[in-house]
C-alpha cells in the first residue's frame, strides 16, 4: 500500500488526477472504472480541464462500477447520472469510451472487463461504514465478482435507496447492482480517495486494522498496487503520521 | 485466477517450470520466492536443465519465504536445505544470487524485497489444511507482514516442528519465521501448484469457497495475478471442469 | 540487447520455446508474431507439445508478419503455409486466434495490431544478408510500417520469390507483403533465432555493427527489449565470448 | 510514436508535467532521465508545485544524460548547474535521490542505470539540428552508448561550448559527455518535448522524414514508447493537422 497524505481537500484532489491522468497518455487503451459522489468532485474539475477535447485521449475507456436504476424509468441510473454530470459531459467524452454497467448487462460485466483486457486503475470511495462501490457490510461476499444486492438485503436498505433515488419510493427499485469484491480486486491497481473527518475513523480501521467481512475495504490492503490518497482530516486518526 | 489442469504431475511440473522460466529471460534483475516441499520436487528438475551454467540468467535472484532453524545449529535451516538440495545446488546458483531469510533477519525480510524492487513471482505450494508459506490456520493474521510464529503457537505445533527437524526434540526451535499473507500478496504474481487426490478437498476449499481465516490459502483468490497449476487429482473435486 | 548463446541448435530452439512460453501463461490477451523458416523447426516441435490442446492458452493470438501470395491461387500464400505445416496445424490452434496477414488486407494489419493490443512479443529470423520478415536490403526504409515490396523490387527478386513459391514462375506473385522495420520496433519485445556458421557474420555485423539500411536487422539493436538467441556457431564471431 | 499538439507552451509544459507526474506515484523505485534547457522551464514550474516536500516521491530518482564540465574548476558543469536551477532546487530534492553524470564517471553510467533497474522514462529536448541529449549531428553513431565527444569533433564546436560555459574560453573543457543513442533507446519510454516555430522544421523532419544519421532524433521514430509533446507552433509543418 502507498499512503499519500495531503494537507487539504484541493491537494489531495490534485495529486488524485495527477494519478488518474499519468494512467492516460498511453498509446494503447487505457481502461478506468471511476467513482461517483461527493469525494472526487475536484478531482473531476481538475481532470476537466486536462481531458476536454482532447482527442490524443480517444483510447482511454472508462466503466462505471455499480448501479441502482430508478425503478420504472428508462435511461441512466443514478451512479451513470452522477458520473455524466460531474465528468463525462463536462469533459466531453464520447459515448464510444464509456462502458455503462446496468441492471440488465450485470451478468456480463466481468467477461466484457477481461476481453477489453483488464482494469488498469480502479478509482474508490469509501463510505463511513467501509463500503466500496456498492459492496455495503452483509450485502456481498469478499469473493463475490459483478453481482445483484437485493433492496431487502439489509434493514434499512429501502430507504437508503430512496435517497438515492431522490426521495420517492416509487423509484426505488427491487435492487442494484455492483461489481464484487473479487471483481475490484482483478483490477491492475486501486486508488482510494478520501477527505475530511468523519472518514477518519474507517480508514485507520480499513486500512490499518484486521481484514473483516463487516469492513469491505478491509480486504483491499492486501491488493499489490493499492494507493490511497488522503487529506490531513481523514488521515488524522492514523499514528503512522 | 487462471486455472490450469494438467493429467499428471509431470505435466504439471512442467508447466510450472516453463511459468517460472518464462520469467527469467528479462534484461533486468528478476526476483523470485520459492518454496521447498515434495510438490515442486519435479519441477526443479526441469528447471535445472535449463538453469544450470547459464550466465544469461545471473540476474535472477532467489528468495525462500519461511525458515524452521535447527534448535542449538549455526547454519541453514529446514526450508533453505531442502532448496538447496532440490535446486540450488544441482542448478549451481552462486550464492550472489540467493537471499536467504532466516530468523535472525526476518524482521528485515519486506524491506529488502521492497528495496529489491518486488517479488516478480512468488512460487507456492499449499498444505492439506490450507496453509502456504509458514501460515498454518491459526497462528498469522491476513495483514501480517513477515513475522515469527512461536511453537507453542498452536496445540500440536511443537510436534510438527520436532519432525520437520529430523526427529529430534532437541532440535525443535522456539519459534520459526514466514512471509505474513500480506507479504506473499504484495508479490507482481503468485503461483501455486499442487498434486494428488489429497489435495483436491482443500483446492475445491480454498479457490472455489468463501475468504476465511481458518483456510489461509483462500486469500490468494483475490490476488489479480494468481496463476493456480494442478494434476488432475488435485483438481477432481472441482465442478468447473 | 541480451544475448544467449547455446551450444547448440537443440538448446538453442528449447530457450526459444521457453521464451515464447512465458509470455504465454496471462491471464489477458497474449499477441505473439511468429516467423516461419528453418530455424525455428526445432522450437516449434517443442512448442508443439506444450501448447496442443491446452484450453488455458486459448488466450494467445497469433499473426504472420510477411507473405507471399501463389500468383492465380486462392487461399492462403507461402508464410501462413508453412506456419500451417510447421506449427499451427500440429498443435491445433484454432482459428479465431490466427489473424492472417495476405495481400489483400496489409494496408490494415499495423491499426488492427494496435488495436487486439500491440505485439507482446515478435519472433524473428535473420537473413545471411540481414534481412527480417520482408525487409531485404534496399526494399523497404527503416520508417516503414506494414507495406507491398514489388517483384521488381531489386534485380534477381523474381528468381528468389520463385523458388519460394516453389519452382513454377507462372505462381510468381507481382508482389509480396511484410511488416516494416518501424512495424517491428512497435513491438512490446523482440526474439531473434539464428544457428549455423553460415549465419555467424552477419549476426555480427548487424548486431555489433554500425546501424546501416544496407543491413536491415542492424535496426534491431535499439529496441529496448531485444533477446538473440544463438548457437556456438552463429556466434563463434563474436569476440564477446 | 504518440503525438500529442496542444495550442500553446503552457499547456504543453502541463501535459508534460502530467506525464512525467503520472510515472512517479509508484510503489517500487523509479528511474527518470530529464533535461535541462530553455523548453523544460515551465514544465518544471508545474512539477515543483506536485513534487516539493512529498515524502511519498522519495522513492522516485532521477539521472542527468550529459554533462559539459567548466574546464579548471571542480563542482558541477552545465547540465546540472541547470538542473539544480531549475528543477532540484527549488524541488528540494534530496541528493540521495539524483545520480549525477559527470567527466570522471561516464564510462559507468550504463552499468549503473541497468543495474538501478533500468530508466523508467528520459524526457528529451530537440535542437534545430536534430540532436538530442548531446549527439550532435557528426559526433556519436546510432550505436553508442555512453562517451565522451572532444571538442574538436566538429568544426565550431569550440565556440559552441564556450558559449555553454559562459563565454570564457578559460573554461571550455576538451571534451563533454553524453548518453549515446544506444542508450537513450534503451529507456522502457521516451517522452519528447519542443515549442516554438524554430522547431517546426526539425520536428517534421526527425519524426516524419527518414532515419538519417545527419538528424540524430531520427532514430527515435523507432522506440516503441515515445510520445512527443509540442505546442501548435512546434507542430505548425505537420500535414496530419
Amino acid at each position: 500500500m502507498k499512503l499519500i497524505v495531503e494537507q487539504d481537500y484541493a491537494a489531495m484532489s490534485r495529486v488524485a488526477a495527477n494519478v488518474l491522468l499519468g494512467k492516460m497518455y498511453q498509446q494503447n487503451r487505457v481502461n478506468l472504472a471511476i467513482t461517483a459522489g461527493n469525494t472526487p468532485i475536484k478531482m473531476y474539475e481538475y481532470l476537466v480541464q486536462e481531458v476536454k477535447n482532447k482527442p490524443y485521449l480517444d483510447h482511454v475507456h472508462y466503466y462505471n462500477f455499480d448501479e441502482i436504476p430508478y425503478a420504472g424509468e428508462e435511461g441512466f441510473g443514478v451512479t451513470m447520472t452522477h458520473l455524466n454530470q460531474l465528468f463525462f459531459h463536462p469533459a466531453a467524452i464520447s459515448e464510444k469510451q464509456i462502458h455503462v454497467l446496468d441492471e440488465k448487462n450485470y451478468t456480463e460485466q466481468d467477461a466484457r472487463i477481461l476481453a477489453d483486457g483488464g482494469l488498469d486503475l480502479i478509482l474508490l470511495g469509501i463510505g463511513e461504514d467501509g463500503h466500496f462501490c456498492g459492496n455495503l457490510p452483509g450485502t456481498t461476499e469478499f469473493t463475490d465478482m459483478t453481482t445483484r444486492v437485493s433492496a431487502d438485503a439489509l434493514p434499512g436498505m429501502c430507504e437508503v435507496l430512496i435517497q438515492e433515488v431522490g426521495g420517492a419510493s416509487s423509484k426505488c427499485p427491487d435492487f442494484y447492482v455492483t461489481m464484487g469484491p473479487k471483481s475490484v480486486m482483478a483490477a491492475k491497481s486501486i486508488v482510494l480517495i478520501a477527505n475530511g473527518r468523519k472518514k477518519a475513523a474507517i480508514i485507520k480501521k480499513a486500512f490499518f486494522g484486521p481484514v473483516d467481512s463487516h469492513v469491505p475495504a478491509s480486504i483491499l490492503q492486501l491488493h499489490p498496487q493499492l494507493t490511497v490518497i488522503l487529506d490531513a482530516e481523514a488521515a488524522s486518526e492514523l499514528d503512522i503520521l
